[in-house]
């Protein structure tokens, strides 16, 4: 297929737009398993270079002057020549990817990227190679066309996304001049089911932890059962007490620090787009939790904390009867926060619930990360520089909301580069991130170039 | 190490039972996951035809004169030349074994059968292969010494005790005529950790399942658990309706057709020795559910229904995080169950538990199999035979309980070939089955053997 020729009029090769995401997607960048992440870094610098932006790797150091053993950040950068004063944008994605587990499931090789008409396939094909990719294609557009950009663009692209960017503020911290900028493109932007940009100007934060149930000293004998207490339940019986069947988390003070919505974030709201059956159809349930019906629905996505257990496991979990106490039972929760919450604080909130239940000897508790959540401001004038863009390109028909339901790291950049960051990408609401048979459509790609494209121009003011 | 030297005046070739328990043991035959069963159950045949018993596989066989797909058994005779009115003694054993792992926790691969000094380890080592080899070598013993055997002698060992000897009441029932006897001695018997055999009457019922709770249609970005009901929030809820955190079962009705213990049995419980310190210290627990004491933990083994959790599944378990909703969530749950409960109707309990409680139409329920629970009467005389062996071999040191607290299928043979059953054996209390570094006591090998050797006498008249 020749995807460049039906976009030659703006400029943009997607010919090589789709062959360097291919290229990305080949490098199982698995951060959660460290995998391939050098790797990974060095080709994303390769497709920047080949580009003409000028890229490094950015490392932390320790007292002594040696490397953290930490994912790097590769870091571009180009200026406009014609326009100095220009202001600055600055792209943030990563290059790591979510486990590509159950590999059973996928319907091509998860690191193949294979190209079936309009999609191509592939873990990262949409997070976030795919939006990675529109950045570094609306730079390479405008050099082509003419040489030059109209305004500042600098890169931070990292490799710890997937697991919390654990490390990301302390990047901020120490480069922050470097990264100085007028305004943030976040790592990805959702469209929806009826092809129109979500323009989100917040996240929610994450709180994750591991909750392990210790029992006897190995697997034993279930004929035992009647006297060895199986650390399974006692698992079972504290995360019952966390969170009741409509969702309300029941850990003493959880809600106390959040705000209400105010009336324009209420109005914003109310004007967003959700089809209840469409979505229930593509996640195969009948019914939301708590009953959910409209507005609630809305309201929940962007300003609902949650408690969700991500894996749970235990014992024997194969073919057949194996009749053990289990030693151990482990269960993986992660918390999304809204603004306000504090991670550290929250997770104090969930030991003091371990203490008071009774659980504090038995059931260790661990913080894998914690994120605050973050929201821009409706008014911020960046805000309308991305709106317009974007309605220049879907003809005025977009959905703006104030926080994504998902979760990254955008408080840390907003507080300290003290800038506003605002999402929009290319990834279809549908397009099985984190699971099984992730996608990229084609024509998102290059029409999300395009609006980034409109972007960078009205930057140049 | 030369281990007949020192049982040459019992006639007991102790060097070549360790050798064949070696060889039995190098055949992983894990029913759980059908491997190499055949090839084991070809294994005890060579064994008994060097020993010089008559063996034969028996199979069972579908309306159309096909082979079922199920593991063979493997008949043992041989008949009381000199006393050929003699009675006949059954050895019930079995050739599968429980899996491995976690592989990660053996000394020595679990398939080596290693020897360090009285110890010989490995998965069947005791259970159940340790067992067979005891009354093998009886039988070869008394051949050895005088061409002949005191009583006759039947084997049946089966392949598929691990996984609730889902066949062996049709083996019963088809080759009823062929297993007549006078007696049954069980598959095993503990020694306490006073060295002191433990002959146990009875064994508890089994009623195995699996739970499986069902969410969206795949593994879905856990920003939607706002939205999207998590399976595994449906199984805790579930689970923590079964049983409370004393070991109750809350399922209603559970306990209805349980028979009180008799004053005979409450004597003989009370007279049964448990050491709560050394139990403690060898699982690494510091105390009993219920915080039972004394008596309560004898009833509790012999006569207690319990609700174990054998494996819990679901999401990511793998290290670092992934936020997903899992699309499923699986538990295996074992009940163990006492005389006069049945497992059908127990499980049929269990079933409209699920639905009284909403649970339904969520969560898939399957039972793995079915046992009931068996108890030969304390005043039959084949337990009086077996009791005076054990006390001239163990110098009256005895221990006689009215059940094990294990699960095995006794009740379809005392039903089906109308006789009574008893456990005695050579697996220690701590010898580790079911769990990493099972192994097998050599001098309690030797001992066994000497105590059949007793009750072979005693069967001749």
């Amino acid at each position: 297929m020749n995807f460049t020729k039906d976009n030659e009029k703006s400029g943009i090769n997607a010919n090589e737009m789709i062959k360097d995401l291919q290229d990305l997607i080949k490098v199982p960048s698995v951060s959660a398993r460290k995998q391939n992440l050098i790797e990974c870094a060095k080709m994303v610098m390769k497709i920047m270079e080949k580009t003409g932006i000028k890229s490094e790797l950015l490392y932390l150091i320790d007292e002594n002057g040696n490397k953290l053993d930490v994912p790097p950040i590769v870091y571009g950068e180009i200026l406009s020549k014609k326009n100095p004063d220009a202001k600055t944008l600055l792209f943030y994605n990563h290059y790591d990817v979510q486990p590509e587990d159950p590999v059973g499931l996928w319907k091509y090789p998860p690191f193949d990227g294979v190209i079936e008409n309009n999609y191509i396939f592939g873990r990262g094909a949409s997070d976030d190679k795919g939006e990675l990719i529109t950045r570094i294609n609306a730079v390479e557009s405008f050099l082509k066309e003419d040489g030059d950009i109209p305004c500042n663009v600098k890169f931070i692209v990292e490799g710890e996304e997937e697991i919390g960017s654990r490390h990301i503020e302390q990047y901020l911290s120490k480069f922050q001049k470097k990264f100085r900028c007028d305004g943030i493109i976040w790592e990805f932007g959702y469209i929806d089911e009826n092809d129109r940009p979500i323009i989100s100007l917040g996240m929610k934060g994450l709180l994750y932890v591991e909750l392990i149930a210790h029992g006897p000293s190995r697997d034993v004998h279930s004929s035992l059962a009647v006297l060895i207490e199986n650390p399974a339940w006692k698992l079972i019986k504290l995360l019952d007490t966390l969170q009741d069947k409509n969702g309300k988390i029941l850990i003493k003070n959880w809600y106390d620090d959040i705000n209400a919505l105010s009336e324009e974030e209420l109005n914003t709201i109310s004007n967003e787009y959700f089809n209840e059956e469409s979505f229930k159809k593509e996640y195969g349930i009948t019914q939301f939790i708590d009953n959910k019906t409209g507005i609630n629905i809305k309201k929940a996505l962007v300003g609902n904390p949650s408690c969700n257990i991500a894996g749970l496991i235990s014992g024997y979990t194969g073919d057949g009867a194996k009749t053990i106490i289990p030693s151990t039972a482990m269960a993986k929760i992660d918390f999304r926060l809204v603004p306000n919450m504090n991670p550290q604080k929250q997770f104090q909130l969930l030991k003091n619930h371990l203490v008071e239940n009774g659980y504090s000897n038995d059931i260790e508790l661990k913080m894998i990360h914690g994120e605050a959540a973050a929201r821009t401001s409706l008014n911020d004038p960046f805000v309308k520089k991305v709106e317009d863009s974007a309605k220049e390109i879907y003809d005025n028909k977009i959905v703006k909301t104030i926080s994504s339901p998902g979760t990254g790291p955008m408080h840390a950049f907003n507080k300290i580069l003290n800038v506003p960051s605002v999402s929009i990408g290319s990834t279809h609401v549908f397009s099985k991130i984190h699971s099984p048979n992730e996608y990229a459509r084609i024509d998102l790609l290059i029409k999300t170039t395009k609006c980034i494209k409109k972007i960078m121009e009205k930057m140049a003011i």
